[in-house]
């Protein structure tokens, strides 16, 4: 992908530069999640994370098309957001030796991924509509909802059994 | 606050590694809040950002609580991901000249630091509850309450002026 130097004036600008830096983090999270398939035990938890790897390319098309529509060329800017993040979730993953632990840190790593774009997105959706782009706001809800759900999953499988059996 | 090298090896460790890495994530925002108090033009937006700087006091002070109640030191472990969203949030500040258009790219910012703590709260309630720590957890589920509220507070500025102003 391209690099851009930020460059804000306006609101339109932030548009844009808040979009580059969720697909340096859309693209960052498709390196990382190979990673976490390979590094978790429940069965559920990988398939989990294997569905969603394939989720996280479908949003990155998802935001490709929000460049396409908006008249701006595809890239990314540095996102020392989700690269902290993810180094956090190295760290944690390399720290743990229970199978059962590392599970629940993996899902809690991956939480903390799904809420930081549910928190992007959601502004996307809003910066969209007033800049008068109902046609991004309507691709970018898509993912925002996808991300939500995602969220949801996660929360339901550490619920349902990985905490009970790392406890 | 004191330093600790993380030695993980069950959920209890898991538990004390996430309320250590939250406590320092807290510091780092107490740090942070009176720039954004500085930088913000909105005044609703300037009281929202006070009024949780005293907030985030109160959230330090229960987590000291749940270390005592734990029976655990209290102290913070390095957290590449509040630094990282930190790091992203003063770059992006230092990027916009237009006051409305900076307003909303704080409310941005101090968003994605709301969804980094309402998804470690979220997990840490979770966890005390799997490790019979009902105490713990009703604390924990005070502030990750108060975390919820923030963001829809914040939603709420964005949606009902600031982004009208900077569009």
């Amino acid at each position: 992908m391209g690099w851009f130097t930020p460059d804000i004036k306006t609101m339109n600008d932030l548009f844009v530069h808040q979009l580059r830096d969720i697909y340096y983090a859309e693209n960052q999270i498709t390196k990382a999640l190979p990673q976490m398939i390979a590094k978790a035990s429940d069965q559920q938890l990988k398939a989990g994370f294997e569905k969603h790897l394939q989720e996280t390319k479908g949003q990155i098309d998802r935001l490709e098309q929000v460049f396409k529509l908006h008249g701006v060329e595809v890239g990314g800017v540095a996102c020392p957001a989700i690269d902290g993040i993810i180094a956090e979730a190295d760290e944690i993953a390399g720290e743990v030796t229970d199978k059962a632990v590392l599970d629940a840190a993996l899902i809690a790593a991956a939480q903390a991924v799904e809420h930081y774009e549910i928190s992007r997105y959601g502004t996307l959706v809003a910066w969209a509509r007033h800049l008068g782009r109902d046609d991004c706001a309507a691709l970018l809800a898509k993912t925002l909802d996808e991300e939500k759900a995602t969220d949801q999953k996660l929360t339901a499988m550490a619920e349902g059994r990985v905490n009970r059996r790392a406890a």
